[in-house]
């Protein structure tokens, strides 16, 4: 299938899923959330969600959601954030106003079911206008550790912005197109907040962390540190700013389904300096906290913006 | 690179890790796992290990370790296992005298990563003469729900027998052989507990639990309820009697790192059937356990048969 055959309106900004089987099912289970449409008013409990923040970490997500609340004024101290999906261990929940963070694990696939059921939860819950993203950490090149980066386009292993699926054995070609516009919102956030640096470039994404990033110490290794250089470099004339695992589904479904999205991801090193991850704990424990600072910006401007008109 | 390019000697059974460039690192951090090798005293801690067993859930893994406890007479009524990963949350890990039971997640990449730093870790260790268990869930085809499935061979999307990585952009095709004897064993102890159905099949391992397994209930859905039909019945043609969603990375990665290796999983559904997972907790409970029952068999199997000799 071509690039960009699968289309969506875009007058309403709903939330659309493209399955016709979805409307003859009396029930939809959300296994991996448990959670469903027999057993949850989804509606009530998910109506009101305007922004969906995603990352690997369920940590990561709770503490999140403990800083927006305090951001957005909802903070209560002897406040509890309950995890949604309490019942299973696969993904964590939680949601503060119209803020709604989730957690997806590491790489493609675990992200791609969580969005699935993220995207068939805000259908059933009739959303509108929802806007997704993804915060999450990366490997940098050429940028100094800590730089926040805002993705342009996901792009693959060989610097192409298009996800292939396999559906019932046969390749299907996806569109990792992001919205322009609002990276370059956040990326005026990042300026606003002036606490870090913050880019906007290519993202590459993969299915491997150690040899499908080029790093030279994982369990197996067959190339040099000089292949390793020139293929970072490659990357690098390509656009290409970071490297994570996560973005091409991430961008692919979400203009699937009319979801505004972005990707922000803070860079843990410099890849062309060194693969391990050798800064203190607390030093990356500081830089994590980055893609969350610059989205609590963003959510508390487009929340103000919209109390006033 | 053809199938089995990428050899391995079988003389000693040790560990291998198939990277020069690991020798001149004067330090290496596990850092998914939070271990490392200037911060822990990894044969110390690691040394006697001789079964591994891994699966998605952390949660399975803990209740893995407190079962196997047990059924060895190592358990203690105090006893607590504490996670050896506690300082993050990518991925739990548990040992009880010479079993370790780490989580994974889901999907190839995050099985990857673990599998990644677990073979690192059996190196420093240098432990001997490992054998490792993938013990999961799956989808089943043609077989009644809960039965357990042994893999002789895990398969892709068009039933071949291989794993495409990709490597500084380039494809690497990996062999996702098995150890047939040790699946023997395995069937072998199925039939002595003879508490459910145990049998040998392929397995198919996918990218994505929706579309990529021909599922009709994701957000996006392209196909029809006849054309799931007939690529179901083409993998069974195959072989193919379950699909989840990590085998092939683990047989490929075990493989080249000399680790006697099998896959055990639990069917939850008959996908010729249905999709969604519509049988009560308790029910996909008691499946949940079958893999570890068979597992723990097989280990308490062995274990006595090395004390006798």
């Amino acid at each position: 299938m071509p690039l960009g055959e699968e289309k969506n309106g875009t007058c309403d900004r709903s939330i659309y899923v493209n399955n016709p089987h979805l409307d003859s099912m009396t029930d939809d289970i959300l296994y991996h959330f448990n959670l469903g449409t027999s057993t949850h008013d989804l509606a009530a409990m998910f109506g009101d969600v305007k922004f969906v923040c995603v990352g690997g970490s369920p940590w990561r997500m709770k503490s999140f959601t403990e800083y927006i609340a305090k951001e957005l004024g909802l903070s209560d101290p002897n406040a509890e954030y309950p995890n949604i999906c309490a019942g299973t261990d696969r993904y964590a929940m939680y949601k503060i106003g119209p803020v709604l963070s989730v957690s997806h694990g590491m790489g493609i696939p675990s992200i791609s079911i969580m969005l699935h059921e993220l995207i068939k939860l805000l259908y059933h819950a009739r959303c509108t206008d929802v806007t997704v993203v993804r915060i999450g950490t990366s490997g940098g090149i050429g940028l100094k550790p800590g730089t926040v980066v805002i993705t342009k386009q996901s792009v693959d292993s060989v610097f192409e912005p298009r996800l292939e699926q396999i559906i019932l054995g046969k390749t299907v070609v996806r569109c990792t197109e992001l919205d322009g516009e609002l990276a370059e919102e956040l990326l005026q956030c990042g300026k606003e907040l002036a606490e870090f640096e913050t880019v906007i470039g290519n993202t590459m994404c993969t299915l491997d962390f150690y040899e499908g990033q080029a790093r030279l110490d994982g369990a197996f290794c067959s190339y040099t540190e000089e292949d390793k250089q020139s293929y970072l470099a490659e990357a690098y004339a390509a656009g290409v700013r970071n490297i994570e695992m996560e973005s091409s589904v991430f961008a692919a479904m979400c203009k699937l389904s009319n979801l505004r999205a972005a990707v922000v991801c803070v860079t843990l090193l410099d890849r062309q300096k060194g693969d391990q991850l050798t800064s203190s704990h607390d030093v990356l424990n500081n830089y994590q906290q980055r893609p969350q600072a610059l989205v609590g910006h963003y959510i508390k401007k487009k929340l103000n913006a919209s109390k006033k008109s």
